[in-house]
Order: C-alpha cells, then sequence, then structure tokens
C-alpha cells in the first residue's frame, strides 16, 4: 500500500490533460494534416519527445482529443437527464444540453468532429461514438415504453434512434455555422419536431418547454 | 446552322460520361487519394492526357463525379413528388424514392458520398448539394402549410428541414452497411418516425403506407 505509484500518476494524468488541452487547439486551427507535434509540444510546455511518449503518434493524438471530447459531450447530455421526467422533458434537456454544448465549442469539439467525420480511420472512432450515442437514445426510448406497458421491436427502436441522432447532428451543424443561434431556442424547436411530427405541426399544434427554463 | 457543332459535341458529351462512369468505379474501390488517373483512363479506354483535358485535375474529376450522383439521386426523388399529393404521401414517396436510391448505389453514390463528407474541399461540395436539398424540402413543407392557409416562419421551415434531410442521411447510413435491409420498409418507418413523431409513436399510433405500394 505505498503511495509512490500515485504521486507517480497524479502529474501524468495532469500532463496528459494539458497535452490534450494544447492538441485540440491546434487541431482545431491548423486541421489535423497541417498540425505539427512540434506545435502542439510547444504550446503544452512539453518536450516533443514526451508527447510522442505519453500519447503516441499524430494520429493516436488526434483520436484521444476525439475521445475526450466526445466523451465530454456525453456526460453533459447523461448528467442532465433524470429518469424518472416525462419522455418530452428527457428529450427537452438532453437536446438542449447537447445544442448548449456544441454552441459552447465551436473551436473546439465541432472543427475536431468535421476534420474526423469523413477522414479513415477517424470516422471509425465517430461512428462507434455515434453508434454508443444511438444506444443510449434507444434505450431510453425503450425504458419509456416499457414504462408505458408496451414494447417495440429492437429495429425500431434502433431506426428511430438514428432518425434522432441523424436529426440533432444535422441541426449541430446548422448552429455551429450560427454564431447568433440561441441553443435553448433551437433545443425547443427540435423538441417540437421530434415530439409532434410533420403531421401535427403542419396542423399548427404547438409543444411548449417547461417555464422553469 | 451547320450540323457540325452537333457532331463534335455528340462524342464528347458520351465519352464524358463514360470518363465519369470509370471515375466513379475507380474512386470508389480505391479511394480518393489511391485512385490514380491512369486507373480511371485505362478504365475508360481513353488516353489520361484526354482525361485531363476533359474533366482536368483528379480533384475536379471526383468533383464532377459528385455533382452527377448526387444530381441522379435529386432526380430520382423529384421525380416521384406530385405536388397533388397529400404531404405526408410526398414524405412517403420522396423517402421510398431516396432509400431506394441508397440500396441501388452502395458501391457508388455511398463510397464517394462518404469519402467527401470530412475532406476539403469536397465537404464543401457537398455541403452546398444538402443545402439544395434543404431548400427543396422547406419549400415543400411552405407549400404544404401555404395550401392550408398558414404560413410559418422561414427559420421554422429551415430548421424542421435540417432535421428531416439529417435524419434521412442518417438511417442512409445505416441501410448503406445492411445490404438486406429493405428500403421500403426503411421509408414507411422513417414516415412514421418524422411524421407522427415520438410523442404519437409512443403512444402506439401508427401511420401506414398506402396499400398501392
Amino acid at each position: 500500500m505505498s503511495t509512490t505509484p500515485t504521486f507517480k500518476r497524479l502529474p501524468r494524468a495532469v500532463r496528459e490533460q494539458q497535452m490534450l488541452d494544447a492538441a485540440v487547439k491546434v487541431f482545431s486551427r491548423r486541421g489535423f494534416h497541417a498540425a505539427s507535434m512540434d506545435e502542439i509540444a510547444e504550446d503544452a510546455g512539453i518536450s516533443k519527445p514526451m508527447v510522442y511518449a505519453y500519447l503516441g503518434t499524430k494520429e493516436e493524438l488526434f483520436v484521444a482529443c476525439l475521445h475526450r471530447e466526445g466523451t465530454r459531450m456525453m456526460e453533459a447530455i447523461a448528467g442532465v437527464i433524470n429518469p424518472e421526467m416525462p419522455a418530452d422533458q428527457r428529450l427537452w434537456h438532453g437536446l438542449r444540453a447537447f445544442f448548449r454544448f456544441v454552441a459552447a465549442h465551436r473551436d473546439g469539439w465541432v472543427v475536431l468532429y468535421r476534420q474526423a467525420r469523413g477522414e479513415q480511420p477517424f470516422a471509425g472512432e465517430l461512428a462507434v461514438m455515434r453508434a454508443r450515442m444511438v444506444e443510449v437514445v434507444a434505450g431510453m426510448l425503450d425504458r419509456a415504453l416499457r414504462a408505458d406497458g408496451r414494447e417495440v421491436r429492437e429495429i425500431d427502436l434502433e431506426i428511430q434512434a438514428y432518425a434522432l441522432v441523424g436529426a440533432s447532428e444535422s441541426l449541430a451543424d446548422w448552429l455551429a455555422d450560427r454564431p447568433d443561434a440561441d441553443p435553448d431556442q433551437l433545443a425547443a424547436r427540435m423538441v417540437n419536431i421530434a415530439w409532434l411530427g410533420a403531421g401535427q405541426l403542419l396542423s399548427g399544434e404547438v409543444w411548449r418547454r417547461p417555464t422553469e427554463g
């Protein structure tokens, strides 16, 4: 039960976070291809061989950035969803947290995400993260149905979750390009679309967000 | 009114299509970076300098492929939408045409699309095509509302169209990875999601496709 390993591990974790902070900044500013390990090392105040030793190649470093930022995003969403809420309220809180995260990370996560989207092997990493998100959403839908005493085939839940995640990503893209857009307002619009559906929207129905905000 | 230019133009158009067919095949098989102009020229049965003369650099050739395939996709959708149909039927016919196109072009359009998604300058080209698609969808929603004597703010139409296009793209991705999935069934599920909304779906309502198919 020596405490020595703790002394060694703590600074490593802290330094890794510093390197990741620097890497996110440099990748966002330069793009993956133009980003240099020299600049990342300099920004982190650590020698280049140490960056390689801690986090591996530039590809591995980029993947580590994606994972950290993606995990932060998922935690931001999961942190506001209370299983006791009615389903539409969970949708509202989850979407609001997601769009707020996007609006607050236009220069970091959004840039990384867009770079990763079409480029192998990063597109594969994103696909894995999206699949996890889809699973979470499908699980929420499933619980809402079971709470109601109903069951739906797994494939229907999966497809609904893919549609919801795809629509949210598309609107996150829209939001990222519009610095003046309000994430809360976008979340309320998206709940209207997803909860009421086009049929009810076309006939003039409206879902209203709770007044507590 | 000489007919000479016609004789010259006709083979040019035909040859261009042959080159594009070869280019789509090679880009899909190899990816943009690994694809060689030699292989494209050989596949098209045309000399490499002629490919450059007709369609420009490899980047320009890739963009020409994206445009041709994307235009075919949009025409496939536009061709089945009759403005006299009720809005849910237009949604059904449009989505079915889209998912059928994706299912029939898993090796061509889908591969190009995925390659283009994250790579500059192709991501920009795709964004322009997506924006056109969003405009078309927003226009359809607008007409459906006006036919009903109602008006909705442009931004609400735009956001609904972005959500619909994003959900459809996400499900197209799902479909592209599942060779056994039925595009018509996926379209019917997507109409349920988009037309009824999660609220009605959770309470057990179902939208059924017309029996004529």
